[in-house]
C-alpha cells in the first residue's frame, strides 16, 4: 500500500509507492535493442497498441466512442495511488501521513505506435484534450480528490519497444506544493487589485510583444520572463478560467492547434527533443464544497500549460536548492521560435 | 551582463546568464572519446590539474597554504554572477529585476584527476570543507550577498577529459526559494514551540531509529521520512547552528568522516552513482545587519547537508508540477545502507 508523506521542513508532500518498483516500465531504460524488431512484432507486444487491450485491463474511456479508438484511458497496472480504501490522515510523531488514496491512470494519446503529438492531425489531438477533460470531470466527483495532475514525459522514457505516446494522470488528496504556491500568489494579487495576476501578465506580454511566439483566437504562446530553462514555453488561455475542465469544444480545437504549433517549432529548433508537458489548473471544487469553505476555491487562478524541452545544458539546477541558471535570454529564444515557419 | 528575474506566479528567482552559453564545459557532454588519451596528456590539458593554473586564472585560495595545493578555489571564467558593478533592483512592468551581482567560484576538491570525494583520505576531505568555510566567511563581508549556495554535481557532467572533482559556489543577492520556504517553516515552528524544528526531528529520528544509517560524535546520517528519491540522504549536525560557516575544526573532521562514509555506502549500493550534494545553511547575517532588521536572521534555522544520488527511476517527477513519486521505502533503504560494511 502506498502512502503520502509530508516533509515538515519544506512542507512538501511525496508519494511513497514501493509497488511501483515492480513496474516493468518503471525504470527509465535506455533501449539496447540492436536487432531491430519488425513493426509487426512491436505492435504485437506493445501494451498500448490497438489489439493488445487485454494486457492493460479494461478501458475507462475510449475516443471516438463506438469506433476504433484513437485515444484510450485505463487504470495504471502499477498505480502510485488507488481509489479503493479509506482516506486516513494521521500524525506519525511530528510527521504527517495520508493513506495512498487517489487515482493513477494512463491515457494513450494515439493508436499509432511511435507517433508523437507533434505528428498527429489537430483533429486527433482534440481527442487527447477531450480525454483529459472527461477524466477530470469524472474524477472530480470523488470529493476526497483535491487535485488532478496531468503530465506527459515525451521521448525520455525509452521503452524496450520504442515509445508509444501517452499521458499520465494522477489524482491526489493533497494540492502539490508548486500549485499551492501559485494559488497563494494569485490570491494575494487578486485580494490587492481585484484582477487576475495571469490576465494582467498576459496583457503586459501582448503589449510588449518581446516574448510572444504566436497566438490564435483563444490562446497565447510565449517564453516566460523568468524562464527556468532554455526553450521553456507557456500557453495561456485568453479567457479567464481557473479550471481546465471548463474548456469549451471551440477552445479544445484552438488548444490542439497551438500545442501542435509549439511542438513542431521545438522539433525544428531542437531536432525532436524530449520534453515534458503539464497542465496547471485549479483544485477540485467539490473537495472544498462545504459552506463557509467556498472561499478556498481558486476562482482567481488561471489554468495554463507549461512545456519544458529536456536539452542538455548545465543549468546549475540543484535538486536540493532550487536556484536555477538559465544560459539563454527568453527574448532571443522567443524571436527564434517565432521565425520558424509553421 | 547576466540578471536575476523573478517569476510573479511562483515567486521564484532565476539567474539569466547568456554568457554561460559560451562556457566550453557548460553543456553536459557525453564523452565520445574512443581513443583514450594517456594520463599524461589529460593532465596537460585539464584546467583543474596542478600545473595548469594559468588556464583558470588566479587562485583565490589554496589549501594547505604554502605547500603544493590539494584544494584550490578560483573565480569561474564564465560566471553567472559577478562581484563588479552596481546592485540595481528594478521593476520591469509587473516583473522584478536585479542586476547580476554576486559571485561564482569553482573549488577544485583534489589535486588528483579522476578521484571523487569518496576515494579521498578524510584528512584531504577536511581541506574541502575548510575551503567552503573560508570562502563563505570571506564573501559574507559583501553585504549585498544574501545567500551562498554550495553544490557539487558529481559524475553527471562528463568532461571531454574525464571528470576532475570540483564544487561550485554561487553567492546571490536573493535567498533561493527552497531555502526561503525552509526558513519560513522553521521560524513558524520556533515561534510556536520555542524549539528548533530540526533538533526536534533529529531527536525523534534517533528515538525511533527507523531511518538512521549511522552517526558519529557530531553528525547523524539518515534517510528522510518523506524522501523525494530513492537513496536520498541527509546529514544533520547534532549541535544546533543556523550557519555552516560557524563549524569548528573538530566538527569539520567529523563531517569529513561521515560524508566519506555516506558516499562509500552509496558507491557500494549503487555502483558509483552520479550524485548531487548541497549545503543548506542560513543567510548572510551582515546583509540584514540593519538595526530593527536583525529579527529576520534565521538563528532558528539548522544547517545540514543533502545528498541525492542520480539513479534512473521513473519518479513521476514533473519539472513543472512538483509532485514526486518515490518507488522505495526510506526505512528499507536506511536498513540496506546501514548493513553495508564501512
Amino acid at each position: 500500500m502506498s502512502e503520502l508523506r509530508k516533509d515538515p521542513i519544506s512542507a512538501r508532500w511525496v508519494i511513497i509507492a514501493p509497488e511501483r518498483a515492480r513496474n516493468p516500465f518503471g525504470s527509465r531504460q535506455i533501449s539496447t535493442n540492436t536487432n531491430k524488431e519488425s513493426n509487426r512484432e512491436v505492435e504485437d507486444l506493445c501494451p498500448f497498441c490497438p489489439g493488445n487491450e487485454e494486457l492493460t485491463g479494461n478501458s475507462i474511456l475510449h475516443l471516438p466512442e463506438n469506433k476504433n479508438w484513437k485515444v484510450r484511458a485505463f487504470a495504471n497496472k502499477f498505480p502510485s495511488l488507488k481509489v479503493e480504501g479509506d482516506l486516513n490522515r494521521e500524525a506519525k510523531g511530528m510527521y504527517d501521513y495520508i493513506s495512498g488514496i487517489g487515482a493513477h491512470e494512463i491515457i494513450v494519446d494515439t493508436c499509432h505506435h511511435g507517433k508523437g503529438i507533434s505528428s498527429l492531425d489537430t483533429q486527433d489531438i482534440e481527442f487527447v484534450f477531450q480525454a483529459y477533460q472527461s477524466r477530470i470531470l469524472d474524477l472530480f466527483n470523488d470529493r476526497r480528490l483535491r487535485y488532478i495532475q496531468i503530465y506527459k514525459n515525451h521521448g525520455n522514457l525509452t521503452f524496450p519497444l520504442g515509445e508509444h505516446s501517452h499521458t499520465q494522470l494522477i489524482a491526489t488528496p493533497v494540492i502539490p506544493d508548486i500549485l499551492k504556491t501559485e494559488y497563494k500568489n494569485t490570491r494575494k494579487y487578486f485580494a490587492n487589485k481585484e484582477r487576475c495576476l495571469f490576465c494582467d501578465l498576459l496583457n503586459q506580454e501582448r503589449e510588449s510583444n518581446e516574448r510572444i511566439v504566436t497566438e490564435n483566437k483563444d490562446f497565447v504562446l510565449f517564453c516566460p520572463y523568468a524562464s527556468q530553462l532554455p526553450f521553456e514555453i507557456q500557453i495561456y488561455p485568453k479567457r479567464h478560467s481557473h479550471d481546465f475542465s471548463g474548456i469549451t469544444p471551440g477552445e479544445i480545437k484552438s488548444l490542439s492547434e497551438i500545442v501542435k504549433d509549439a511542438l513542431v517549432r521545438l522539433d525544428t529548433a531542437l531536432k525532436n527533443p524530449a520534453y515534458s508537458m503539464t497542465i496547471h489548473s485549479g483544485p477540485n471544487r467539490r473537495a472544498f464544497g462545504v459552506p463557509g469553505k467556498w472561499q478556498t476555491i481558486q476562482f482567481d487562478y488561471h489554468w495554463h500549460i507549461e512545456i519544458f524541452p529536456k536539452i542538455s545544458v548545465e543549468t546549475g539546477f540543484e535538486f536540493g536548492s532550487g536556484l536555477l541558471i538559465n544560459p539563454s535570454l527568453p527574448e532571443e529564444i522567443a524571436k527564434y521560435l517565432k521565425n520558424i515557419p509553421c
